[in-house]
């Protein structure tokens, strides 16, 4: 694929860069913005601390995905979790930050083009905090996709999936609202990501599952699903505990600084919203199916706090449990609808929970905003302009990431297959695309290679 | 259960409680407190991170008791720890927390009563702060019970003790310790709550494991013990290790400020006591059977942890590891007890590990906290009197969590019943509670369904 | 082995030393401290946090080992994690942190001698601060061990050589470089310990696994290797990621104050190199077997890690990527080379992860330090006399744990043993050393009791 040629003249390229960083930096050693701001410490051991969380949620989402999905396809579910998280680091610092914070003459409405591979002036350690803090949430957009395309497609594929959705897709989104953008200049706001990570990471999967298709067997012929089951929910369990551990970084180190003191605020309205989202998808099934559903109870929580993400900050407890409660519904009826209705093959509910959610977190900031915290102020206390902004960006961020993964995954599937051959998809991706088994020694029942 | 039109009242309810909260507030922004008390941030780093790290030892216990137990109930025991942590969160935020630390005049001795659902004056950031680190504190004595009553206790019951736990239990003795009642009153102290937290949850348990009765299977006609294994010990220990983990923030974070610097004497002798009831409980089953335990050496480190809670700001390094090789030492001892002498089925041992060694972190303190922080000074340094309070703290915590716990599991086993069926027992709780199974992609062996 | 009479000594010695430390003690409520240094909870906050993170990692290991290795072997793997932990702390309160951070007039090139037992002096906040994050460290040291010497080595052999490398030969090269010792006094640096902690770790195993010898049935007649599958790849992958999460505390918090803003770099540079080590590790296994290997790749992202983690101070973002693209091209290769060309069985690649890359670590850092921080500049940026001190460092470090380590062990086997007999190994450590299993409800292939 790359030549010898090229590879040299790459290594030369590096060897040369090497020498930029230092000699035209920032601030690399600290000392002036120490000066400076005699209170950057307590930033940086927050927003530090809060963004070693934020990664964290990396193996719950690896567990929740695995747990919930097949035991054939465990390590390759692993295996993309690992990658989508290196990959994602990796391209967001050569491109994706340049193009989300940097700034550029004349076009900033729409992105930014400066700081590539953090070299120059981004050699300083306030714009390196700041990389590190939002690289781990471009990594999160990324791995959300990974559910939604788990079972049946190409690890290399899913590669070029990863590397377009933190390099491109999601900074120039980012920028918008986060970047000052234009979502951002018509007053659009978004604390911590509902919009930004997880409406986006779900709207993207939403497209690459359109354009998969659904998994061997999931649809009988009058398009009625069958369920397939995880294959280990004590591993998905503890994943959805350590996402809500992780969440708690995601969303108060949004405060972006130590000294803000709403964060008890903002970690009390986390976990109020997920206990909500949980026992109220928790009764629904109870209802529905006579018995209370583990798995989407789990989903249940996740789901409250993506709702949670965007209004974390602006809203009472009282009202992150109605927004919680409300997820808590959104995600049963979510995936209710994706399966039944549009016959959408979503393996783990990831689109349900993150899409669907992460757009009624924008809309609920827009609505429960009480005022008393940065001037924010929803519909309920009196804003209905503030709304409208939000219903804007939920149609903007639903056209901007389905649109691009709908053309990525497509174009992708015109060109290299972005679906592993139906033989492999029945022994296993753990076989067909790493030579492996998970489990090499269990003895697994029938269901294992089975249709179901 | 609940009528269409009770439901309609409640939603109104909710809605104009929502206008509440903004008007009536403390400082829910923040920027009063922070230009009152400049090190306010400092406190808000400090005890949400340790606030996160004890919610954090959620899935430790969730993995702990189902690698503790069978195959077929481990989706139950996932589910009921995802539940009790959410309702827990929930009750404490409507009730338990206006119980614990609000205020009542002429009934304080008692418990307080102000700040339900965080509304009105509660509605602030330094209240919040407290809220957030004491409800994960609430939460991990309801899901102690859990262990207790695991593989034969209905769910829904389940969920009535959970919400009478964080709601009422442990808020009311909770109030007469930390809350400014009338045990504090008399000089009683727990510095993280070897008596509060788990003592308490130890003794509810126990009243929950008489009450039901044992497993199917567990004794012999003679009375003698059935070993009962677990499913899986690589899932057991990582969740040891979690708790570890999580107890820094258990017992650093009860500073509850930032600029207290006894803290990393706190950590030191946390891991110091652990260590110790680790490698004491794992002699002492090497002498015994012969060979190390590693489900008892585990325990021991738990066991360690606990008996810490309390005395871990008070004593000395060398006194930590006495401390926690007395922890090892009582966990085997009453494991054994309960098992071959009263014959009451606690599955993980909880009760020997919260309970018993609750107890013996109250009484630890007593003997030796050696006066270098805050004047606390116990019997071997010469305080008797201070000894004497905490033995009764001792008694009074068993008699009203056992109390209270017997009653509680008395009145829904002769009103709602508390065991699942012996047909559902047998075929496991994840069947019988959820219709599923953990893992149905693996052959288990007869031992699945036998009675042992 | 221990007489009642010799107990009681000791018992009545434990008693006496109760009353030294409160009498002698150092700043133990830390009053005096925070006085003197209004700093102070900075660094505490900033160091003891960064110390639990560390601490975490211990189930990292834990999960990775026992996930790359069989499942008869499981829980004496968990086992040997619990106890190392355990034991480690103990031997460094003890004895190791007095040995590598106390002073010794005279000799204190060679090592320190003073703060046995945390007692004394150093019953002091700062000093039991420093013990805590050094502690955590030196666990880590002696557990890297025991991946090298799994699925054969005695426990009750292991114990040993986990209590002689955390009292004495962790500590005494640590002082060397960290204490005060002789090669700090030449120039050397490592600045979170490529070299002290995981080479060291990586080389005592090295002579752990040379003396053991391979497992039985890895290598065949003409010498070439077996590949002996682990049993979870869902176990050891959330484990690459705990390790990762954890490493944020090993290496930011080795700046050991909480005011110094290189630590945006640092997480960056780590969490770089990781990324480069992994996508690295897997693109040669997949030119070359044709297929991404998931455990090579989690290996790689370790590996870039230990590369990282004496550099990570000193370097820019672009040389982590280099340095970390390196570790995954070595940790492939030497994978390769213990297996095929030295035949010495590692079962799950530490010595190639923390041995090689280590002294990989110390190279990297006297080649691509910038300069930009604390003047360290290496042999790219000009500086070949720290390069040679650097390389010096590795040559000492490798003889000091490779000999030391080949002496214990070849004492063990020639005294007490070091390997379970043929019929254990083949039954597995499981039965053998714990008489139990760590799966007991699974049904298992043949492969569980085969030779591979």
């Amino acid at each position: 694929m790359i030549k010898r040629s090229q590879l040299t003249m790459l290594m030369v390229l590096i060897f040369l860069a090497m020498f930029v960083s230092p000699v035209w930096a920032g601030d690399p050693s600290g000392e002036a913005t120490l000066a400076e701001y005699p209170d950057a410490p307590l930033d940086f051991i927050w927003v530090l601390m809060c963004g070693f969380l934020v990664m964290f949620m990396q193996p719950g989402f690896a567990m929740l995905e695995s747990g919930f999905t097949r035991v054939k396809n465990a390590a390759n579910i692993m295996m993309k979790n690992l990658m989508d998280f290196s990959i994602g680091a990796l391209s967001y610092w050569a491109i994706g930050f340049a193009i989300m914070y940097g700034t550029m003459e004349g076009l900033n409405w729409l992105m930014g083009w400066s700081g590539f591979f953090l070299m120059g002036d981004a050699y300083d350690v306030v714009t390196i905090q700041s990389w590190f803090f939002q690289m781990v949430f471009a990594a999160t957009a990324a791995t959300i996709v990974s559910g939604c395309v788990a079972e049946r497609c190409k690890f290399s594929t899913y590669i070029l999936v990863s590397i377009v959705t933190t390099a491109l897709i999601y900074p120039i989104y980012g920028h918008w609202i986060w970047g000052g953008g234009w979502l951002s200049g018509m007053g659009a706001l978004d604390f911590a990501g509902s919009g930004v990570v997880h409406a986006l990471g779900g709207w993207i999967g939403l497209a690459g599952a359109l354009v998969l298709g659904p998994r061997f067997g999931k649809y009988r012929k009058d398009g009625t699903p069958n369920a397939i089951s995880g294959h280990s929910i004590t591993m998905a369990t503890p994943g959805v505990f350590i996402l809500w551990f992780g969440w708690f970084g995601f969303n108060c180190g949004s405060t972006l600084i130590g000294t803000d003191l709403r964060t008890s605020i903002i970690a009390t309205n986390t976990t109020l919203a997920a206990a909500a989202g949980l026992v109220m998808a928790m009764i629904i099934t109870w209802k529905w199916h006579g018995k209370p559903d583990v798995g989407m109870a789990g989903n249940g929580a996740i789901a409250g706090l993506v709702g949670i993400t965007a209004p974390c900050a602006w809203v009472t407890p009282l009202s992150s449990v109605v927004i919680g409660a409300v997820a808590g519904v959104l995600v049963v009826a979510g995936v209710w609808f994706f399966d039944w209705v549009l016959h959408i093959d979503d393996p783990v509910g990831a689109v349900s929970v993150h899409g669907i959610n992460g757009a009624w977190g924008l809309l609920a900031l827009g609505i429960f905003a009480d005022g008393t915290y940065g001037g924010v102020t929803g519909l309920l206390y009196g804003d209905s302009g503030f709304f409208a902004v939000q219903a804007l960006s939920v149609a903007v961020n639903f056209v901007w990431a389905f649109g691009l993964g709908f053309i990525v995954f497509w174009v992708l599937k015109k060109t290299l297959g972005i679906r592993v051959s139906p033989e492999e998809e029945l022994e296993g991706l753990d076989i067909g695309e790493h030579g492996m088994s998970a489990y090499p020694n269990y003895v697994m029942t029938e269901a294992f290679v089975e249709v179901d």
